[in-house]
């Protein structure tokens, strides 16, 4: 169908999540005739994200320096704790601009199914993060799933008596229709109603 | 959100079609993930097709040579000449593997209200190669919308009594299930029925 490094190149797209092959080659013959505005960008940032991209050796963020941004800047260490399943939960609630403590990315949830223990996610150094840091709180932000919260639980269990524990509010989405919602977000919803 | 070199990577990312900004976050946490695997060879690999990529002098097929490997492949001067759109639909053919001839790209389709005209397709170079490469057929495999039907149209009155025309057999797709195509197809189909 074409030269190899054209295939090569389709192929190695193709495996990039959200992208199938169809889509892969309606990419590449995009980047081809962008060549000089994306192509080649594209390349070289993909290197030097290659050099220097490392996860944050405190939270687990991902970075280009040992210790990231966050946990490097003094003002964040307000004494809350933000758990999060994983990098791009922690860089959505950074979109959300709202939270201006400091975070641990668990890189998982517990599951018994997959074989996944404590040990195997930063649990155990989420626990010494606490002790050591001077955390007053720490927020589950967890996935409303039923491994997110299973880990939500192992995490209050171990962390009981020490600290402040809280989880994100459950309820109607802003801009959420009830007609769209499931049955278990409006019953949370309804169960943590607020008196207006 | 991050660090601006991973920023910047993301950003791009966002600028290929079928990506958003969402699924770019999430390709670059998979690439960084993967960074051996899959990071460090698809920028290779793009700067390899960024630097030989070009576009087939004769027909417009995108390769690395200046004359692709169906131009240079004289098991396919077989006086057949398929005419498409762009380079992805000659991808497509060339997936199909039943076309032994040889292509003709032409960059698009006629537009009057975009104000594309015949000399900004490569139409000139369709007629030209009809002459001087002893061409008995052209296959117009142009899409099956307004645009490339007038285009079709377009080249066959320009082609009339120099060479045999043909174009590409509308009707029900394989697999395809009647209640779920539209009124066009199911006339053509039924125009075109074949006994059995």
């Amino acid at each position: 169908m074409s030269s190899s490094d054209l295939e090569n190149l389709i192929d190695l797209m193709a495996r990039l999540p959200g992208l199938g092959p169809r889509s892969a080659r309606r990419a590449v013959l995009h980047l081809i005739r962008k060549r000089a505005l994306l192509l080649t960008p594209l390349s070289d940032a993909m290197q030097r994200v290659a050099e220097t991209a490392r996860e944050c050796l405190n939270c687990g963020n991902v970075g280009t320096t040992d210790i990231c941004d966050i946990c490097a800047d003094d003002a964040r260490a307000t004494g809350e704790l933000c758990v999060v399943e994983d990098v791009a939960d922690l860089w959505a609630m950074e979109r959300a601009g709202v939270f201006k403590g400091r975070y641990h990315v668990l890189g998982g949830t517990l599951s018994a199914l997959d074989g996944v223990g404590p040990e195997d996610l930063s649990i155990p150094r989420l626990i010494d993060r606490v002790t050591t840091e001077s955390i007053s709180e720490v927020i589950l932000a967890l996935n409303a799933t039923v491994d997110g919260q299973t880990t939500a639980h192992y995490i209050a269990d171990q962390l009981e008596h020490q600290v402040t524990l809280s989880s994100l509010a459950q309820g109607v989405p802003i801009g959420g229709e009830l007609d769209y919602l499931d049955e278990g977000t409006i019953s949370a919803a309804l169960k943590a109603r607020k008196q207006i």
